[in-house]
């Protein structure tokens, strides 16, 4: 087995044997197939796409290059959520607890931030203390005594799939249905979890823009899980418009304590209840209320839980910006669109997200939203409020802005569409 | 200007800017970008292609990586030869000298083989004390003082290629019509010919298998010469059946001098004599009579001259393999097939090619051929005999050798294709 005959053979339009995909994914990982023979398959799998078994074993390749976790000793069944990322997108912070609030035991891994896409562990470490790196035995505890845990993935999961993520990042090859899939999926089926909600973004603030790319992606990421024996559902939900009334990380550690706290934006909270009641009927938790949760404190008690285990004071005040800016509204009327990209773009500039993997991110950075499509606005009226601590970004932030909204006139009759777009089991 | 959007361009299927073109080739010359975003680069390209605006501009730019030789100075024309390579192909060693001997000067760079085709190098190395590498001014002296030279080409010449080439190599991107053309072109219009002709090879022991990807490349060629100012030409010539009668190193010197002695196997005494009248044309030499040279021994002289400029001894006996085997014919009546390919891998397989670059190569490793298709064979008498220092290798050798013929009855009627397939100017 030599690197260029697999290449060749995905080059040609081949499919790959199961032989070819184990030998490859194990030397790769071990760095006997070098980066760049890696990047021209990876780019041959771009263009010429890979058949359901193909993708069924590349991704039980990459599971198979590190450990696999075990929560079967834990008494409650695993749930977990992954979502291929958006703007605003917060709701792990508050799913996490409130679905262990209801009985399941969620085991999270997540990643940090790249590009206009905020990540859920830049986001939790505003809170002084909380710290994200947890040992294997760490991590088991705080779920074992909590319920939930939202830590960083180990080394030892799909290293395969690290290497080649990063490779992915820097030669062009990340929009492919069959590699996004599986470096997904690897991942999620090697943290052990026994059952899966995917939330598949669809609109101008995720990856995928429309919504034929997304369901053949849910639909993929749903059958590799079900081969693996993971219960796995997906949802395609909205991404055109941010989630929620904030884009940055201690702006969105607020809203999330605001929907555990009963209150929040509509359109998270929708978006939450609708992920939990997936998990826990895929935990075979059926019965469980997450509304009831919510209202009566007991999702609050497990998120206060899983911060202070975490180093986390949940009590603490979050950082704040050192400068605002406000953005007016253009015109007065109803607006009907504000475009997620735009903002996911602007709060990145304004420093809530970082161009190199290595960069810092700012806690306090971000923006607020004050009216969403659907409201009635009034031109002159502040319309987004920019947090940064280096005002000589807002320049840069205002510039992704331009174009990014919509208005008509009050009488228009405009509907908002649904969050949930379809599921797919 | 960055990688990403350049291989995500080519990616989509779009063309690729003048801008881009330049920026990429100059920055993986300074190594800026990473071989992994090349190689993704080329794989995009041999997959979406490239239009002839941009092959253009992409040999153009590999040209600009490095030095462009100037031979205005010599007092003849130049002219130059290039083959894209095929099985028991020792014509550049009978020409060279023979194109001198007519009064063009030809400054001929050439490569060592890889893989199942042998290099023009490798085969004048075997001749006792001669040098492949001369520095500029060595090589500019042996052309003033001979007429011809045949070295290895500088480090100076298209870096950006010698970078791509070897990336190309162990990334399953070779053969593709638009980076096989740069690549050839950027060379030899660096080198400063006057004039060239290319013989495009066709058939089981070439890259090219069939006739109409090796028309494609041979008029993608010309163009390129043409636009860089250099007359180009090119025949398209069969590479089904072996050049001659030999292939490996020593025995492919002797048969080259048997040629320029004014003996020699018929098919390479013709390849020969019509890739120097086109080279002589091209010079603008119409009028001189290559098939003289051959006979009145001019052609000889000028070949004795060049290898003692370059430190051989014309005169010296060439090294002979340690041990012989002999391939006997299967049936009585016609050959009607000697398969080039497998003449080929049989003869590196004994020693007369290499695996990898750093490999040796044995001078007198090779096969002799006694039948070539047309001729009439007994069964059971010699077809044909190996050649090697390591006799280990027979067994690996005879298995390329497998249904490597053909055979018909005697009154079968069978008609041998000529050489020369096409002409492409």
């Amino acid at each position: 087995m030599d690197a260029i005959s697999v290449i060749r053979a995905k080059r040609d339009g081949g499919r790959l044997s199961d032989a070819q995909i184990d030998w490859i994914i194990d030397a790769y990982t071990r760095g006997e197939v070098a980066h760049e023979q890696m990047s021209a398959l990876a780019m041959a799998i771009f263009l010429n796409g890979m058949d359901r078994a193909e993708i069924a074993r590349w991704t039980a390749a990459m599971i198979a290059s590190g450990e696999r976790m075990d929560f079967s000793s834990l008494p409650r069944p695993t749930a977990d959520k992954h979502s291929t990322g958006g703007v605003g997108d917060k709701i792990t912070l508050p799913l996490a607890p409130l679905v262990a609030a209801c009985g399941a035991a969620v085991p999270q891994l997540s990643g940090r931030g790249l590009g206009h896409t905020g990540g859920t562990l830049d986001k939790l470490e505003s809170i002084p203390g909380w710290r994200a790196s947890l040992s294997n035995d760490e991590m088991l505890g705080v779920l074992s005594e909590v319920g939930s845990v939202i830590c960083a993935a180990g080394d030892g999961l799909a290293p395969a799939d690290k290497k080649l993520y990063a490779l992915r990042d820097v030669t062009g090859t990340v929009e492919s249905i069959p590699l996004i899939a599986s470096s997904i999926m690897s991942k999620k089926i090697a943290e052990g979890t026994g059952s899966l909600v995917l939330d598949v973004k669809v609109g101008s603030g995720a990856f995928m823009k429309d919504i034929d790319a997304a369901r053949e992606l849910a639909t993929t990421m749903v059958g590799l899980g079900t081969d693996h024996g993971v219960r796995t559902t997906a949802l395609l939900t909205d991404m055109a418009t941010p989630l929620g009334l904030t884009a940055g990380n201690a702006l969105e550690v607020r809203e999330s304590v605001e929907v555990l706290a009963g209150g929040g934006p509509a359109d998270v909270v929708e978006l939450t209840l609708a992920l939990a009641r997936e998990m826990l009927d895929a935990a075979g938790l059926p019965d469980a209320d997450p509304a009831k949760a919510l209202a009566d404190g007991t999702a609050m008690d497990a998120w206060r839980r899983m911060i202070s285990a975490q180093g986390g004071d949940p009590d603490a005040a979050l950082p704040v910006a050192r400068e605002q800016h406000i953005v007016t509204a253009e015109s007065t009327g109803v607006l009907t669109r504000l475009d997620a990209y735009a903002v996911g773009v602007a709060a990145w500039r304004l420093g809530a997200g970082r161009a190199r993997k290595e960069d810092p991110v700012q806690a306090g950075a971000g923006i607020e939203i004050h009216a969403k499509p659907g409201d009635h606005v009034t031109a002159g009226a502040p319309l987004l409020t920019l947090h940064t601590d280096t005002p000589s970004t807002f320049a840069y932030a205002l510039e992704a802005l331009e174009g990014a909204t919509d208005y008509a006139p009050a009488d228009t009759g405009f509907t908002t569409k649904p969050i949930v777009l379809e599921r797919i089991a």
